[in-house]
């Protein structure tokens, strides 16, 4: 049985062609991924994927990164995924997250891939996917799915 | 309209009568509740509350805390309200999470309580709430839905 | 530990005086609501409780409800919570809901009470809880979250 | 950018030799199926899919398929994904899902299609996609996030 959406994936056409700039530039803007250590590593229309390094400082009680940055990292390739395709002068919001966690986030790194299933004026949906990687082998360890607002100027929510 | 379960908390007897200090060595195991400055403030059976301030290094583009950030502290709040109803030699684990942000998480500091809804013997549901205090000001942010799982020993999930 | 916001409820005033007639005009036509026996037994502002009896068309392979159909009326009840306070002219949209499944859902007949949490311009969020009620005992046997779409005239989503 | 766990669709090998027989056998005591007319349509190892007509006893208040009914199918589509990978004597529960509304739930008929993400001895996740089809067009019109739970004989949840 296909993936049912194989296929869309690389048919979105931003509006906004400076979009990687702005997403960038967004992106240098939260303090928390730099506090952290996450980096944006991919980009395209309707695609996020961020890198983040296994440190100590971020794992819970049995020395996994604890859910919660899993769920940092993913929200922010799942925002900026969506964000690709916003209008120029907007601006993203997250109105709610749900993810669930499938095997220890450990290992040298995390990978968070963000991806755009369906892009609406107001709202856009994604799903996001994080990998734990030691060495060339890489584990699906969590997925989410997610709903984000398109802010757009002098309109309040 | 009366809230349904009003009543229920304060009803959950814990099977392990010593879950109060078995709770604090877990959460002090968090390095990534130490890492952002996550405070463990209020602990009952079945409920648990955490406070962090809105400290500039965990903030989003516009200025507030970004929202995996929020879901780290009440992902918490609700795996410890859960966990202090589980038995003395086991563990808990997030199974997923869902979190609805309502209001922006800004001011002074961050308030997440965590409730259990449902404890069976392999599942833990719990319910959990953010509010955004500034002076004596607290405003609801963001709401949670989440399941715990119960490892006991020498189980395989 | 009290329940945070306890207090809120009844706190909401509708911008539509008309809103009993327009909710109720609203079930009336949805179709599905007939077709499985739901019935609108309770609304206020910001609440709507529907109550469905428990027929064996409905249920799943272990004679319970189905997950699906107990997602269906507390979908309805937390969108008709939300509905009360909208605008007259305005429509209402499931944009997503989480349901976590409990405790079986069998018994007499099932109430689903859905609560407005916060109420935006353009979104409104409802947590929404099902019981199973046999004679005068009930079981709370399902816990959602949910958010809404208001769907105001001559706007596209 | 490719999707990431494309590749692991066909990679599930079932310890039941015999389930096709067995997910069908417990399809047809879903009574909710046959009362809204669902149709299994394909299976395969930890992959289900579903048909449904769009009939006008099953619609809300704009004549679209309620929000609840596509929860039902693409909840049955994921838990009958799941329980291709169970034990001959195991029962399936859905533990929650999580359910986003992308486009108007209309046209001739719904497909339903629930695929196993992770299966674990205890839990088992699943994703969901429902399409809205109309002679040989399909639109994409909901995604689902799911948890299910495997019950081993004699063991209480």
């Amino acid at each position: 049985m296909a993936i049912p959406n194989a296929g869309t994936a690389g048919a979105w056409i931003p509006v906004d062609g400076n979009y990687e700039s702005r997403v960038r530039a967004s992106f240098e803007r939260q303090a928390a991924m730099r506090y952290i250590g996450a980096r944006l590593v991919g980009l395209a229309p309707g695609a996020c994927t961020l890198e983040l390094d296994c440190r100590a400082e971020l794992t819970q009680q049995h020395g996994y990164i604890h859910a919660g940055i899993v769920g940092t990292i993913v929200d922010s390739a799942g925002g900026y995924a969506g964000f690709t395709l916003f209008p120029a002068d907007s601006e993203v919001l997250t109105v709610e997250f749900k993810l669930n966690l499938l095997s220890p986030a450990s290992g040298e790194r995390l990978t968070a891939v963000g991806e755009v299933v369906k892009a609406g004026r107001t709202l856009v949906i994604t799903r996001g996917e994080v990998f734990a990687q030691t060495g060339g082998q890489r584990v699906l360890c969590a997925i989410m799915q997610q709903t984000l607002m398109v802010m757009h100027p002098r309109r309040e929510q």
